[in-house]
Order: structure tokens, then C-alpha cells, then sequence
């Protein structure tokens, strides 16, 4: 499907994203370009790459550049590699903020070049190349997001791509990518490391705590164990639709709050049934016998 | 190791525990005593219960009577049971609550019969017998608390029993119980619930969220699923302590709130970064090719 294809940071996506394209046979080549030099023999172990460079400039080589780093650092690479970008390279990323993200790209990179957004909505709270697996797509969603500029085929081509995958390839405008990943992601992420944290502030010993982590404590802050470098990129590029997400959380648990301070058993009912409603409304009951979802 | 055991309230926990006993052999016929008539034939047909009666006069057979209905609702039905219990009846709950309810059960219960607290921190965000298993307490931890006239052989012997479930009993003050769960389980299912209440609230499409959804949202809000009327009990029973962690939340959730609001990258990065530090410290990092933790 691709000649040769260049990962730009090389962490639990961009390598799951070259074990699956190796696997799978979708590319010939797939060059690792990761920050660090130790990254190069963890992502040659795993197979997530054919071979490894710190050397930007091989960007030259690929016919696709998928850039995986977290997205702050993601501008100044791609200013950095953009001399050497052959006319034709699609270049795309797996950034999970698109609008800023998208804006900054396409003034980057040469006009002889071509960008497709990418979100592969896959991930795990493990970061890390030695955490890839090239099944992490299958099931999952592949957001893809276009400039004014971006050519048709190109998005065809990766939306062939997230099907051998084994994901689902979904065309949206990145505005609309953004408010709606604040609230079904970005806001979690907040609330889970929020939740986490204020644990840890408790006066109880960490033995008794440790003791009695439960399932709803498990699931609840898991994604607490993200990177938090990662994270921290994620907020700053999508600032404002997290704080309005954060401000209607806010809103409910304040609700909370006041039916605790007043013993309201009735309004205790009614916050708690919406949040049951909205839960199985957005995801699946899940069937005896299934894993939870 | 009992010969009756009559368990009032057949739900997820009381379902589980009358499959347990029946399928190990540790209790030669569970009475199952539900509030509602259709859910004797489910306990039959989920194997929770050798017979169902509605009678609560019939817990004058039992050696062993577990009360598993909603906190709120064990007052008055124990009141309305206690002419009938036997002398050397042990009298235990599954409630997720302590201190308030074994205050009030001393006082309802006669002296000639026993009181062991126990809550058993298993469970799922589906409720009802239909969804019980006799294996929810495998791994589980059993917590048994007790009150001045508690006699150590009772507690030994549900200790016992809880080993045979597979779970590991152990004995705590009902304070302490009530302050640590209030941390590890009872806010994480007020964040849960305010998170997917919020999630609701947004102007973007169902279907656009619904398309969206990816295991952040689902981990992070999975037990906002739970029964509505169970975490209000639960909330009612444990206000002081839920409010207090309420409160350390909020102020973590500020701090997320000033590092936005800021565009504070340092202050983003030390926030994640002490939410991960404490989610690692209290659940093992999940190693590759097992299931989250």
C-alpha cells in the first residue's frame, strides 16, 4: 500500500502504527524516527520498525510521514524536516487535539506536500514503545480531518489505511473533533488525574488504601497513569472546549454537593440516575459473560 | 459449615453469595428472602437460592441471615425481623456503609443473637440477581467490623467463610472503614456519575459522542452505571466522609482549572504527573498481556 514509511516519534502509537502496517503488509519499509537513541533498539525489538535514525532529514525516503510525538513538539519538527519532504509525501499525525494542531501544519509544510489529519482514537494508559501492539487499532475509531488544500485521494488513502487497521475511518471537521474529544476524553483525563491526586491527599495510610482499591477506584483512575508530558500538550492545544467541558462538570458536581449538604435523598436519586442514563446511553450495557466496557 | 442461611435483599451481592454457598458447600439451604415476588423465580433460575418466600418470619430457621437489600432500607426490616430470630442467630450485612448501621442494628437487634459487619468489595456496575456469579468475591477483600458484644467466634467464622469465597477477610474499625471507602469507592462514584451526567449536557450530537466514545469515557464512568437508589443509601450513610473527600477533590479539580485557565504548561505537566504518581502507587502497573487493572 505505501513504499516507504517514516514514524516521527516513536511511542505506543507510532509503534503500534508500525507493527500493524508490518504485519499487515502495508508497507515495504517503515523508518523510526524517535527523539531519543535507546528508542531505536526497543522499537527494532518489538518490530515496530525496519530500521531506526535520529536523523530527520530521512523524512526524504517516505512516500507517508506519520508524526506521533506529543503535539506540542510537532510545529518545530515539522518545521525542521520540511526542506526535505519529497513533492507528493502525505504527511499526517495521530494527534488527539486537530484544530490548532492543523492550522500551524499546513502553513509549515510545502505546498508539493499534502496533510490529512489523523486521530486514531486507540490508546492504553501505558505509554511507551514497549507497551505497542498491532492489534492496539482494531475495533476503534480513526478520526480524519482535512485542510482546505487537502486532495481527496489522500484521505482515501488513509482511510484505506485505518480499515487495514482493522479500525473505522471517520471524516470530521476538526472544530467539531475537538469539542466533542474535550468532553469524551480530554475531560476524563482531567477528572481521572484530579481524582487520583486528591486520593493520595487523604490523611488514611497508604496501606489501608492500597487494602481496600477496589474495582470502581481501578477503572475509574486508570487513565490516570497516561503521560502526563502527553497530557499537558493535549490541554494546551485545546484549552477552551476543556474548559467548558470542566464547567459543566463542575456544574453537576456541585449538585452533588448541595444534595450531600442537605441529605436530599431524592435529589442523591436523581443526579445519580442521569449519570446512569447518559452512561448507557453513550456505551453499551454490557451482556453477562462480556468483558466490561 | 452452616445449615440455614437466610439472605435478605437478593440482588448482585445477595445473589453471588447464595451461589457461592450453594455451589461450595457451605451452607446446607439458602432462604432467599426478596422484596419482590418476581425476583424469587430469577434466584431460582440463576441457582442464588434453594427456596423464596417473601415471609420475613422465615429467618427463625436460619443460623446465618445476610442482609442485602439497600443500606436504608435494614433498619426497619431489621426491627420487623427481629421477634423471630433464634438465640445464636449470627446477623451480618454486605452494606458498603458502616458506622451508622451497626449503631442502629445493636440497638434492634436482641441480645441473644450476634452482630458481625461485613462488607464484601465486589461488585459491578450492573446490579440485580440476574447478574450474580459465585465467583464476584474471588480475589476480593472481605471487610468484617464489629461492635462491643460482637463474640470473636462469630467473627472468626465469617472470616472463615469469606476465605471460602474465595476472598480475604479483614477486620477493621467501622470508622476507618467508613473514611477509606469513602475515598477509594464512594467519590469515585459521585465523580462517575457528575462526569456522565456533564458528558450529557453537551451540544454536540449523541451520535457524534456516541461514535466518539473510546475506553477513556468508558473505564472512567463504567460504575456511573450503577443503581441509582443503592449510591443514594450509600451517600446518605456516609455524608460526612464523602463531603470531605468531596472537598480535597474540588481543590485538585482547581488546580486543573488555574493551569488551564493560565495556559500553565509546568503546572499541567506537575499536576499528571502527581495524579499518575498516586493511581501507580495504589494499583500495580498493568504488565503486557494482562487485563486492566
Amino acid at each position: 500500500m505505501f513504499q516507504t514509511v517514516a514514524i516521527v516519534g516513536v511511542g505506543l502509537i507510532g509503534g503500534s502504527l508500525g507493527i500493524a502496517l508490518r504485519e499487515r503488509g502495508l508497507a515495504s519499509r517503515v523508518i523510526g524516527i524517535p527523539r531519543r537513541e535507546a528508542t531505536i533498539a526497543e522499537a527494532l525489538s518489538v518490530g515496530a520498525i525496519d530500521e531506526g535514525t535520529l536523523d530527520l532529514r530521512r523524512v526524504s525516503e517516505a512516500e507517508l510521514v506519520v508524526l506521533a510525538p506529543p503535539v506540542l513538539t510537532i510545529p518545530p519538527l515539522v518545521a525542521a524536516m520540511a526542506p526535505y519532504l519529497r513533492p507528493g509525501t502525505i504527511v499526517t499525525d495521530v494527534g488527539s487535539t486537530k484544530g490548532a494542531l492543523m492550522g500551524a501544519l499546513s502553513e509549515l509544510l510545502p505546498p508539493y506536500t499534502d496533510l490529512v489529519g489523523g486521530h486514531p482514537m486507540a490508546g492504553s494508559e501505558r505509554g511507551g514503545v514497549l507497551a505497542s501492539r498491532g492489534d492496539l487499532f482494531e475495533g476503534s475509531v480513526y478520526v480524519l480531518t482535512c485542510i482546505p488544500r487537502t486532495r481527496p485521494d489522500s484521505v482515501a488513502r488513509l482511510a484505506v489505511m485505518a480499515r487495514a487497521l482493522g479500525a473505522t475511518p471517520v471524516e470530521m471537521d476538526s472544530d467539531l473533533h475537538d469539542d466533542a474529544v474535550a468532553r469524551i476524553s480530554h475531560l476524563p483525563h482531567v477528572v481521572a488525574a484530579a481524582l487520583a491526586e486528591s486520593t493520595g491527599q487523604s490523611a488514611l495510610s497508604q496501606e489501608v488504601l492500597r487494602l481496600l482499591v477496589a474495582g470502581g477506584f481501578k477503572s475509574t483512575t486508570r487513565i490516570a497513569s497516561s503521560p502526563p508530558e502527553m497530557w499537558r500538550d493535549i490541554c494546551l492545544t485545546n484549552r477552551d472546549a476543556i474548559l467548558a467541558a470542566l464547567t459543566d462538570f463542575e456544574g453537576a458536581l456541585a449538585q452533588f454537593r448541595q444534595a450531600l449538604e442537605t441529605d436530599d435523598g431524592g435529589a442523591l436519586f436523581d443526579a445519580f440516575a442521569r449519570g446512569k442514563q447518559v452512561r448507557d446511553s453513550l456505551v453499551p450495557v454490557t451482556l453477562p459473560g462480556e468483558p466490561p466496557k
